[in-house]
């Protein structure tokens, strides 16, 4: 970097994602990645812009397409969050969501609650723009009443890394606690569609009366990620911010893309689609625990997660407090990339003897290879 | 709004755009609409997804796709701005670029240098971040001496809002003043692939040998907008950074939209295709101009834009000075839509007597009918 550049403060402070790096070198061929949250490819739709009007390549509302917010208004109500149209914003992947929130709440000092641990590029956006972190878990946020934040981030339904899912009980606590103490509640549910046993999934946002919440969601994994399509749904009063914050990022959502998602969504045989996407996943889950118990049985503890596209390791023993980090080049050696705990953190030196390994990505035969591989890096580091 | 709201410094002063709102309404039956910066539907391609592989709705890189990279680096390269594909950064849209830029540069109080009158949703986004205005011109940038921003944004092929194209001389003179003083020059370039007649094109950035930059274009006008695409190509020490902003703002570009640029930009028939659009253009701007002629001919002066999609009218004598905001509301009754001039000026009273219109958008029946109830409109104010 030249060294006259004048950056801002927050550009400062800007790391790499540790995501990307490994991103970086697992297309290597022969590699076998645990590392991103991939979905299979073979699970997405075939997209076709046959049906779709000339007039979709034209600029578009900042708020998204009015039929797709309609869609999605719909699909709420499902789900118990009912919102009119007007209170849907269409996102370029819940990504952006993140970055917008943060725009809207957080300066340099501003308290931002998050779990232990989180998405790690979460951590990354609101770092970026200052934010002071208080931890909590799906179990305890007694931290949220002392230290008041402004946003609760929350990632309630097979939690990105652990795989959890909050019951009926903590979602209704969670919920009541940001009301009562005037704590926007930011819930972020990518994961909700790929469901493998029955649990809680009812929206934390629902239970809201009265204060300010966003609640969003991601075509990412239910679709195709390169799609670049989420969208949020919020309390009223933030959706014309919120609409001004898109604007200024990217005037609005690519429209060919809403119109496929719109396809996807009005498809009869949706339904028929998530259920074999579902029967898939959780068949590449059910290989994936047997290999695990095979490999790291004596290694590692972990919960086989009801839904979602990670497995949670926690290394035993002399192991438990190793830094995964230093695992990695190791591992990549010998053609297997994983997660290391540590970036889903916000505190230094959380995460030790952690490891989050995606199962959806690779398929049995692959996975087997890898999973002999990352056991044996594990071993030699006792 | 939620009077207990804590919203972030940056958020207190969040404006509407003007043009939003004006978006709002012009979509209504029998509007005719100078506002925006749409390109005609009839000049977008057939998009088709039948030669794009299923690989294309993965994740993709924070980058881009790299086939595209290298497509936009030789089309660089042909305009004397030769960079390596590793310089080149895809965005969605180029207004991402702005938003990127902004948060890589910007804090409260940062001067940032920007032309009078200029593009407006880019003042939108650097003033949302805090920064604090320069003024310069093509013929006069003696401020920049004085007041030695951080950046220079400057729009210099076919402006936003003037249709101003920079001579060879000019674009030399700003891009050594920005080195010599080491302001990084942030040169967007949508509009030049709209070029009615010949003039000097030539990036500012391919005259800096030692300083920092970004060159930005986009694909919305010489394609379609709603595939939300553009790039950035920058001096080497900008683009690690600008990618990882990139990352946190979305992870990447829509790669559906990626594969069907790359498809266009490498069709055999593209350089038949843009000189069907320039002339498709140049023929609405013509009309446009013999109808200014008729109506507008002892209102206002004007331009014959070479390029891009605008035309700038001063108002002349006693409606010199004139709020042109104020004339929005009658317009609109009258079933015709423009942009006032002020919103494109840094300072408050900027931009009186000042009108923009595109010219693309309306066919010609409508441009006539709209062109004479606008002249109506002024005239009553005078």
């Amino acid at each position: 970097m030249t060294s006259s550049l004048r950056l801002s403060r927050r550009a400062a402070d800007l790391h790499a994602s540790p995501i990307r790096d490994i991103l970086a070198v697992v297309s290597r061929p022969g590699m076998v990645s645990f590392a991103g949250g991939l979905p299979a490819a073979e699970t997405f739709p075939d997209f076709s812009l046959a049906a779709v009007p000339r007039e979709a390549a034209q600029y578009g509302a900042s708020e998204g397409d009015w039929a797709l917010r309609e869609r999605v208004a719909a699909d709420l109500a499902e789900r118990d969050l009912p919102v009119p149209p007007t209170q849907v914003l269409i996102l370029s992947g819940s990504q952006q969501g993140i970055d917008l929130v943060a725009k809207l709440f957080v300066d340099p000092g501003t308290p931002v609650a998050v779990e232990t641990p989180t998405y790690l590029a979460a951590l990354q956006v609101f770092r970026f723009f200052g934010a002071r972190f208080v931890e909590f878990s799906a179990q305890d946020h007694t931290s949220l009443v002392g230290a008041r934040p402004t946003v609760a981030y929350v990632n309630p339904t097979f939690q990105n890394p652990t795989g959890y899912c909050y019951t009926a009980d903590e979602r209704a606590a969670l919920a009541a606690t940001c009301e009562r103490h005037g704590i926007v509640l930011f819930e972020d549910d990518p994961y909700r569609d790929l469901c493998y046993e029955a649990c809680a999934r009812r929206p934390l946002c629902a239970n809201i009366a009265q204060g300010s919440w966003i609640y969003q969601g991601s075509f990412s994994k239910s679709l195709a990620p390169g799609l670049r399509l989420g969208y949020l749904a919020c309390s009223p009063d933030l959706l014309p911010l919120l609409t001004h914050l898109k604007q200024a990022a990217d005037l609005h959502s690519n429209r060919l893309s809403q119109a496929l998602v719109l396809q996807a969504l009005d498809d009869p045989a949706r339904a028929v689609r998530s259920a074999r996407l579902n029967a898939f996943y959780r068949e590449r889950r059910d290989g994936f625990a047997a290999l695990l118990d095979q490999h790291f049985g004596d290694l590692a503890d972990w919960r086989l997660p009801a839904g979602g596209l990670f497995f949670w390791l926690q290394l035993r023993h002399e192991r438990a407090s190793l830094d995964t980090r230093a695992l990695l080049p190791r591992a990549l050696e010998r053609q297997v990339a994983f997660m290391p705990g540590e970036p889903f953190f916000a505190s230094e030196h959380g995460g030790r003897g952690c490891l989050r390994l995606n199962f959806s990505h690779a398929a049995p035969e692959a996975a087997a290879r890898g999973l002999a591989a990352l056991a044996a890096v594990v071993r030699e580091a006792g």
